[in-house]
């Protein structure tokens, strides 16, 4: 029973964190979506856009807000998570896949060389537990579709 | 263990209503959706659409469902909610934050200037429990972006 | 406290398993797919084209890929669902709503009479536990609005 409560404990907090992710991205609080990694994240966008990017392979959550906030910072964006499948792995490990959607509409002064996108796909995590808080440590993006203009 | 098991269980009430209210929303259930509400409501909707609305404040479960029913009649709609972020804060009490979107497509016979409205966006809520069911007390919509046509 | 808990691994698996459906679906895992399904599935989308079709009313998760597979080999598809109401009737059985939408790109070998699907409406779905794991027994689609190009 205790397990239990602290696997549902862990569920909770992994979904919390992600809503946490989404919300600081859209609303471009940096140091916010910075704390929701662990310092040694792997991010891996490389297949993010219609254009597979060999550079948008970043190690480390500092690194990775260097390129994304001056990249987002003149974009309207709306990323949206669904249907979680976590796996708790053990007490400090877990994995999982969500279902995504997102919308970029990049302003005037925007450097991206479209006017939308719109984006569909899944994000595959490991998340790890340090200090009691669950953060991400790895995130890879997959697409099913994605439409620009 | 027992204090866990009752914050799981609001938890999951408070995500069950809110499923509630977005089902009675789009489905028309206006006597569901009031019920989804505490009598003393505070509905700030004056951002929902591209233009501020200063009278879509409103104050009561009663005058919202008022002013929501006949302008939502003749219109199609979409409410998607995602990500939650909740707060219990004691036992009768907790916050929330919702990613949303929705569309309105307005039929022949509505009032309103548009074809179709597209938007995304947060909400911000505030809930109550009362005589054992957990109810929102308060909802405000941010967004993020809105397209009509 | 006990059955507490029994019930949130119910919700959790049921959640888990609709996650399941959506991936297998959209991934085109069409193994997997029929794994969450029981063998006595009764699948109801009569409903989830602009047209109604009777012959979309299919016995069995055997018969249902069997139709299912072959429609959408040529498609590139994204169904996500939302805000579910699930209710646990009984240690083995439940039911559930869930909020969805789902877009069909047909592919140039596809005979799907349009280019592009974009559709929204609710899941109605009961869950059989079998050997302890949780299966969708039955599966409808109501639809609140569907565009076709």
């Amino acid at each position: 029973m205790a397990e239990d409560a602290a696997r549902e404990a862990s569920f909770r907090a992994i979904t919390t964190l992600k809503a946490r992710y989404f919300r600081c991205m859209d609303t471009k609080d940096w140091a916010g979506l910075e704390a929701v990694f662990t310092a040694d994240l792997v991010a891996d966008f490389r297949d993010a856009t219609p254009v597979h990017q060999p550079e948008m392979l970043i190690h480390g959550a500092r690194p990775y807000l260097a390129t994304l906030a001056p990249m987002l910072q003149q974009v309207v964006t709306v990323h949206h998570g669904h249907m979680p499948e976590i796996t708790i792995e053990d007490a400090d490990h877990a994995t999982g896949i969500w279902a995504m959607e997102d919308w970029l509409w990049p302003g005037p002064e925007s450097d991206l060389p479209f006017r939308q996108l719109h984006g569909w796909g899944h994000y595959h995590e490991h998340y790890r537990r340090e200090g009691g808080d669950w953060k991400i440590a790895q995130i890879r993006l997959t697409r099913l579709h994605v439409e620009t203009q």
